[in-house]
């Protein structure tokens, strides 16, 4: 997320109530998570494990629970429990709020919409022109749809990122503060969930098209004309390159890249990224032909079997 | 689709600005895909594998992109591309139209009814006697329900088809106007979706009963007293005899044929058409008895690498 | 179900016009599934497997469709269709009444809640202290929620069981009368459904967490800090201990039982109980351990079935 103005280093920590190095006047000017961040933008790390890939990142600010030596050109934000301050940060610059009307505020619909008056819509919503939104929709806040997009009834677009730290009284929700882009010409089946990223975008190209009951998890990038049938499900931090096809059921899970124009048959379950332009078929995925190949081979098994004297 | 009144050829070619074969009044009383197809019909095509199926197919009419000969008692449209003149067609005759309220135009409600008044009817809705819909309820067009049934909450009933002519700038969608109709004492349970036919009906059968989160596809014929588990996920143009059973998650893809009594255990994915009165499991989906013993076969597989030195 | 006050036998057999064996002044309190049954609650049987099992059962009186000898302080009703008069009795204690308003009747929602108006409650509701209830969630009757409970979107909460008795002419359904019970700190992802127990709670433990599309059964009880990815799906009667951890597109069906802390990976099908502390795959769902030896294995079997001449 953006903040809404530039703000300086003290002010940042004094929000958190926070000892950091860096100048005094160290412009900041958004907050996001590793996946996503930019120049000017404030990262949070607690794991020894990533300390180097996050005082290394494109982020200007990093929230540390440990002293060590500002990068050049950085600031640091010191913290014990930097999943906190970090989600303190957000909830003060996006404090969470259902508005309680079918409406919220900043909602901008384009030229020949037809929405449904039971469909509900968050605040900073804003719809393109000739988009048709059926029944029972619900947009939660910060949803952007292009021009001539369809979203099918009952379905729940920018809900909150199942994402949570573990600690030992429990998870802690990690507050959701990101937007859904929905570019044009996409339409969505009935029944489907889009979640918000948990502070930059969940993304939808140009010209996809998705069937009923399909899940897309939080800060997931989805390509053009992409096609994904019933029931598929998408985890969160998930990049799918354009002309994507999932048959029906597949299932991806987190931080999985697929390249340009794969094919993923029905019921298919992806456990590692996917080269472009091949067909993959089974749980765990591997290429259709060799997949078909293992089958019939494993149509053998009785007679190895009984040949073996086993 | 039925037309509302008999049409001449001369007035549909007149409609698309098309050129034809065949008498000026030559008769028409509907418009069909070709799974669908009767008497008086119009039927498109516009792949050269398909012109004779469909140029023999029981339609009366066929739109093609290929100047051929008239088969005897028959009427040829000629089209350069017969999707979008039927198209053209089904959009003529049944124009779009989300009613904006939660009643549309001509819904008829039999007696002892239990409708949630938040539930959403489009327009040619026609619900038995002693029928149970439940909060949430989205119905579409032209649905018909008999007596007795129960659908559950959150469900969306007559939903558009999947389907889509791949087309080099991105994917053209195909105008759904089939019907849903579910037949007396169905259930249907809670976030379910049963999508429309293309240009006929979606139908469920008699006493058949469906668990939450079940998909049921354009133009899917299911049988009398089935029964459902969740999640199943069933794809469009299947036929589903009666009394077959499906446990959860399992997907059916389209075109699939399942013989009555069929069962088919958890999470199996079915490639092929399935005889009935047999018990299935697996992805792909083979006996039940056959794929057991497989797998029992797969667990001596250690003892078999090993005593062949691999 | 409880009764609403103590009932005789007397009174009990006369609802359903039957004969008993017992005195007649004989104490009755509730009227329970054979899963959830305590002294003095009313079970049915109908099948000799199962006439011992629920004679010896918990419950004070049996329904049952032969003359046997009642056991010592037990009391018998003799019913040639068990099922249909247990029907009875709970449709004359808890007659289905989906109330026509947004809100039914004893609705108690705790301080601090955020509910959205769309948010549709049945009878005997209970909401704890800041819960967040998001638009189109449909609670039927006889829901509880703990302090700090959010639900998503589109979430169907209290829906009926999927459990009919077959019969010659169709299934028939049994009557739901149970209960959903969340504890606090529970968090329901976008279009859940979580099915109330047949006569007893669907229970959820403290702390759990769910993600969007995931369907829980009738019955089924989950305990504490559990985590379900996306498109879980668990069946009715289903008990999960603390910690387990189910991710995406599990499926469980009805009567496991899963130790504390047992994680599944994604897609897994489980068939029998799992010990608590170990991690499975696959469906069949077996120890991942050696489930990825086997399928190590499978990889070489073209060279098992070379070398074997086959």
């Amino acid at each position: 997320m953006k903040l809404p103005r530039l703000h300086t280093l003290q002010e940042i920590a004094g929000i958190v109530q926070c000892s950091y190095a860096g100048a005094d006047d160290f412009p900041i000017t958004g907050i996001n998570e590793i996946h996503q961040v930019e120049q000017g933008d404030i990262v949070f790390v607690d794991h020894p494990k990533y300390y180097d890939k996050a005082l290394q990142c494109a982020a200007s600010v990093i929230i540390i629970n440990k002293q060590v030596d500002c990068p050049e050109g950085k600031a640091l934000i010191f913290s014990e429990d930097p999943f906190s301050t970090y989600n303190q940060l957000t909830k003060h610059f996006s404090p969470w709020a259902l508005p309680l009307e079918n409406r919220g505020h900043n909602v901008i619909v384009g030229k020949n919409c037809i929405i449904h008056p039971t469909v509900v819509m968050g605040n900073n919503v804003t719809i393109g022109d000739n988009c048709i939104i059926h029944p029972g929709v619900v947009f939660y806040n910060d949803i952007t749809l292009g021009n001539d997009v369809i979203v099918h009834a009952n379905c729940v677009i920018g809900s909150e990122a199942f994402y949570y730290k573990n600690r030992p009284e429990g998870r802690e929700k990690m507050h959701t503060v990101g937007t859904v882009i929905i570019e044009e010409h996409v339409e969505i089946g009935a029944a489907c969930t889009i979640d918000r990223g948990v502070s930059g975008p969940t993304f939808i190209g140009a010209r996809t098209k998705i069937d009923n009951h399909v899940h897309v998890g939080h800060d997931t990038v989805i390509g053009k004309k992409c096609l994904f049938a019933a029931q598929v499900g998408i985890a969160g931090c998930v990049k799918i390159e354009d002309e994507v096809i999932l048959w029906g059921q597949v299932g991806v899970p987190s931080d999985i890249h697929i390249g340009k124009g794969a094919v993923v048959l029905g019921q298919s379950g992806i456990t590692k990224d996917l080269e472009g332009g091949k067909t993959y078929f089974g749980s765990p995925a591997e290429e259709a032909r060799s997949k078909f190949r293992e089958l019939a081979l494993i149509r053998k098994l009785p007679k190895a079997i009984e040949t073996l004297g086993l």
